[in-house]
């Protein structure tokens, strides 16, 4: 049974012209259980043929086969197309999806048994489980001689947004879309949590045997976080863009894998935070 | 070594007028590892007095304690400020803290074990993996007789804002703020991650003794998902306001838990989702 990604619902509406009950879409959020095994090989933790739990996330359901192979690329889990051999939900809750991978696929499972995030024992002040977040992050090295104009940014969030038919319903959904560097919106992913849209973008590219995203720019609708960065450095994105503000440690991770990092992307102007190189703007220094 | 909340940078601000090298403050974002012991009690997972390790959180450093004890009473394992001894940091880093709990504490170390929001390993299908994630939905009904008046909410978005010295220096930060029924802001807290936020706010109750929150209204800046609708839930409050877009799960949790759900809180007016009993509105029915 599929879930839609939105459902209508019963609200009392205040407003000063008067109170109203009437009906209001929202945006639907339900947990999602990654499982990953490999093709044929049983192993410790197989739970007869449904796999090893990888993460549960609160999602919105809709690509959810893009979304567990893009959380599992970001985790390093997976790399292309050919380590999938297939995708599908156990049980009767849509809730639960599991990725079979080849059977020769190097799984390290001691990692996986420490988890992603949470619920480490690694050591004495559990130095070894805050270096796990941050792990790749010296790892990749983003290159890419793509050049994106400023005027091609300027006129993204806009073909972002007119392609959010969730926040369009609800105006409670992310959105990530992968542009060309003129501009020309590729694809987008909605999501009610905003690394879930990400993976789920990242999913369909790995499917479809378009990863790394080398002459690519990404835009988020939100926030740039540490994660959301790692992502796309996973991906190989050497372009993102956010319409929201920047963290720390998006500018660090991003200043050191070599990605170009905007902000505060608006009609009327964004600002760069590193690699700015990469954009071209026909005006001069003030 | 206590990090800051932002930090300046130089960025490339790229606008109609100019473009201009200059510095910008943005948010800090780092992991914090929460850990947690038993006073005195040597257990399996202790590591050497450092206590077993519950979940790394991305977020703004601050408040951290506030922070750790919050987050370990939304997951149930802490109810009130005498099931702490004390807290602080391990280590010279400041992203690692133990929260030292009385000797007689009961924990659910399986529990523990299985952990929260990923990677656990419990039978076919992991049903009851994602019955973990709505474990303690049914298990509270808060019972208030609270009314707020519709005016006094509407209120609350700009004091809550006043507020929000962080938002005002990045752009980039979530807060959640504690007020009364007439509309007065007793608390708010700050963080990257709305999460933590309300984890700091609920922390900083449960030291000073003040929880459950049975006449506080909770307002959170962004949207109102599951998991910030249990964690109200976890501290009593009757009613949860927020300025964005709820979710169904959000929607769902606070119907079965009694609370009063109000979302896209604006100057303008607002939606009540459910137990809009507890909103007195002087306009009728339009």
């Amino acid at each position: 049974m599929k879930s839609p990604a939105h459902r209508d619902i019963q609200i009392d509406a205040l407003r000063d012209a008067g109170n109203v009950r009437r009906a209001d879409t929202i945006a639907v959020e339900e947990p999602l259980e990654i499982r990953l095994m490999r093709d044929g090989l049983p192993e410790a933790d197989d739970n007869g043929g449904t796999g090893r739990s990888i993460s549960i996330t609160m999602r919105t359901p809709g690509n959810d086969a893009e979304l567990a192979v893009g959380f599992l690329h970001g985790e390093g889990l997976l790399r292309d197309a050919r380590d999938v051999v297939d995708v599908g939900f156990c049980g009767p809750t849509g809730n639960v999806i599991r990725v079979r991978a080849r059977p020769d696929l190097p799984l390290d499972l001691a990692r996986l048994a420490r988890n992603f995030y949470t619920t480490s024992s690694c050591g004495v002040c559990g130095k070894a489980s805050i270096d796990a977040v941050t792990a790749n992050a010296g790892t990749r090295r983003i290159e890419s001689d793509l050049v994106v104009r400023e005027s091609a940014l300027r006129g993204m969030p806009d073909r972002l947004r007119a392609s959010q038919a969730g926040f369009a319903e609800t105006g409670g959904m992310h959105a990530v879309g992968l542009f060309t560097a003129e501009g020309e919106l590729l694809a987008s992913r909605e999501d009610v949590g905003r690394h879930n849209a990400m993976d789920k973008l990242v999913g369909a590219a790995l499917r479809a045997g378009q990863l790394p995203w080398k002459d690519r720019v990404i835009l988020l609708s939100g926030r740039a976080s540490f994660e959301l960065v790692q992502k796309a450095m996973m991906a190989g994105a050497p372009v993102v863009a956010a319409i929201g503000a920047p963290s720390t440690l998006a500018v660090e991770l991003a200043e050191s894998a070599g990605i170009t990092l905007v902000a505060f992307l608006r009609d009327a102007g964004c600002n760069v935070y590193c690699h700015s190189h990469r954009v071209y703007s026909s005006r001069g220094e003030s």
